[in-house]
């Protein structure tokens, strides 16, 4: 046998690409066509004048083509800096800012600077499954904090794992997979446990546009020494639809971005110009755009919890931004119904077991329902159906 | 103080971002510009028609700003086959082949499937920098590997450093820093080496496209078992001009293959579409405007052996691609007359130092120019300076 690496050998294989497969060879009747509530991705490609300032870009804009600084574009950082200091109240500057190539590549970053096999990292359960496979594919420990009452994590219960041995703690909100959006005081309680501990907290905000509330979702970058202890992450590609681009963004101290330049330089060397061209060129002309689009979600999230809500023996935990997490009725495994479901509902969902440690029974008995692409009545369809399915 | 990992605290900072900090605050006589000698990338956009191609796409392709598969598009993967097919005499398929977000990211995922902290790997010196970058973040012990005559590795040196946690051997070529073009009997050897040996070969062939050879450079695709002891890498950014694109691309056995999906899931998700669309349509339209670009490299190329090679006291060890290395005749070192060489002498090369292992005297003694951006004159020009330099 050739050389292979253990850790990643005894990483999962990608969900996604895995639920993709289960659709092979399935035909679907006329009158029951899939509804593909797996990914958290929108189908739609971004408005057109969007698409007319990357295609300009591409053709009279040279340097489109050429590298970029390692820590990304001076005018995206300067963008990302005015816009997080404005919404939460905080002094960042572009200095605090590196845009990389994917939201999932600057968790990757984040953790590198952090750290190495055999360290541990708290993960609230049920996680993002590229967050656990890249900690699995390092050596990192991967210790998980089940989340409770409304898929919230619980402080008190994460101090209680930390061991000399625990870097970091991740949080993601609005929640992937649970749609959960975390209180500001809880956000503000895990950043006093990691600042009592010496320890930094990962703050994925992915989905920060299509949270329901207004105003700062946190008041952590106006703290004394947030650039020591936090790390903030986003991505472009939900807001402005620009997923086949890759672009992500990392907020942190700038001793720290030392480290991440290391890493980026290493693993991307720039993020795609176009990508950052595009993103730039959303953030200032699409602001009342991506309002309108955030209603939206805000609607399919209400019809979510109005229909999934009311499913008889269905129980609806959590919904917000793209996601609800629900849990069923039935004896056997969302695993094994999750592949049921496509045949005989034409419904495919990714199963909790994917969000969940090897062994975790809550993985079996849940499903992430990822709504954002169902409009309000394919989720009054969706509700019928799985009302309708018999295990 | 914070945790971070102590093996990216450990890693040296990016080279090329370093040395273009030397150039801050310095001003150059309108007589003596800067002559920059430092980074292998072209510094003009890629061809109309190109540039056409990936605009069009933007505006009217919706899949162009979408999540793509995760080891790339069908298209580019099916062209990349065909080429390295046709050109190495082998039977690659699209399922050999993976896409990444440049051929440093391939290099990243080539070896993560391989080695964990504590494996060794063999790395010819003086060796491209975040190869080193990368074993040094992953707390892998690079083995190095110094290179003799003509500044080729000898694979019966490397044979003596082979030990039970060996996993791979890493070559370039043409080479970077040095130019060299290995020869194919060489790299035969290596290859013998590693299947002898259970371990595999990475092979990066970045700038495979100016090889001043004709011919399959190596027989490698043609031999059995190759899948299994071979990862071939490839970058489509110095050939069609995408280097703000980032696409490359590793070809290896399907097994491997497994492995580095899950690599690039959790760290790409998937590389640039507009970057992969540019990429194919290079590969299916630019075949001559490419011939053309070589041919001018190759008249550079020239140029550097008949100019530098002719500059009493220095001596020109290789030179190929877009490389030329060549020893000084001074006391000081190359890290401290890489500095003093802007000022005197308007001109930025990287000095050896950052090619080498710490402690290494041969860094010291060198220079790496890159002088793909420097037509005939130019190199005569920087040869005048060289010449004219007193240290």
């Amino acid at each position: 046998m050739p050389p292979f690496n253990p850790a990643i050998a005894a990483t999962f294989a990608p969900p996604v690409m895995e639920a993709r497969r289960w659709l092979d060879g399935v035909t679907f009747p006329a009158d029951r066509l899939l509804i593909n509530v797996s990914q958290a991705a929108p189908v739609d490609p971004p408005p057109e004048p969007l698409r007319r300032a990357i295609a300009e870009a591409a053709l009279n804009l040279p340097q489109a083509h050429l590298y970029g600084p390692v820590l990304g574009n001076t005018d995206l950082r300067d963008a990302v800096a005015e816009e997080f200091s404005g919404a939460y109240g905080g002094q960042v500057s572009a200095a605090h800012v590196a845009i990389t190539q994917g939201c999932n590549q600057a968790f990757c970053a984040a953790v590198t600077t952090l750290a190495g096999p055999g360290d541990e990292i708290i993960l609230p359960t049920p996680w993002y499954f590229n967050h656990k496979m890249w900690l699995d594919m390092q050596g990192i420990t991967t210790v998980p904090l089940p989340c409770g009452e409304g898929m919230l994590p619980d402080p008190d219960q994460a101090e209680a794992l930390i061991s000399d041995r625990t870097r970091a703690i991740v949080l993601v909100t609005p929640n992937n997979p649970t749609g959960a959006e975390y209180p500001a005081g809880l956000v503000a309680a895990f950043h006093d446990l990691v600042q009592r501990h010496g320890l930094v907290l990962i703050l994925d905000e992915t989905y920060r546009d299509f949270d329901s509330r207004s105003g700062a979702p946190h008041d952590l970058l106006t703290r004394p020494d947030w650039d020591r202890s936090l790390i903030q992450l986003y991505s472009f590609s939900k807001a402005y639809r620009l997923t086949g681009h890759r672009v992500g963004a990392m907020i942190t101290g700038t001793d720290r971005m030392a480290e991440v330049e290391k890493f980026l330089d290493t693993v991307a060397i720039s993020t795609s110009q176009l990508g950052q061209i595009g993103a730039v060129w959303g953030m200032r002309n699409l602001r009342q755009w991506l309002a309108g689009e955030r209603d939206e979600i805000l609607a399919r999230r209400a019809a979510c919890i109005a229909e999934l809500g009311a499913l008889p023996g269905w129980r609806l935990k959590s919904a917000g931004a793209y996601f609800a997490w629900i849990e069923h009725p039935f004896e056997a495994s969302s695993a094994e119904l999750a592949r049921r479901l496509v045949r005989d509902a034409s419904v495919l969902a990714l199963p909790g077991t994917m969000f969940a440690p090897e062994g975790d029974p809550t993985g079996g008995r849940h499903f992430r329902i990822a709504f954002a692409n169902v409009d309000a009545a394919g989720i009054g369809q969706l509700a019928e159906r799985l009302r309708d399915f018999r295990a």
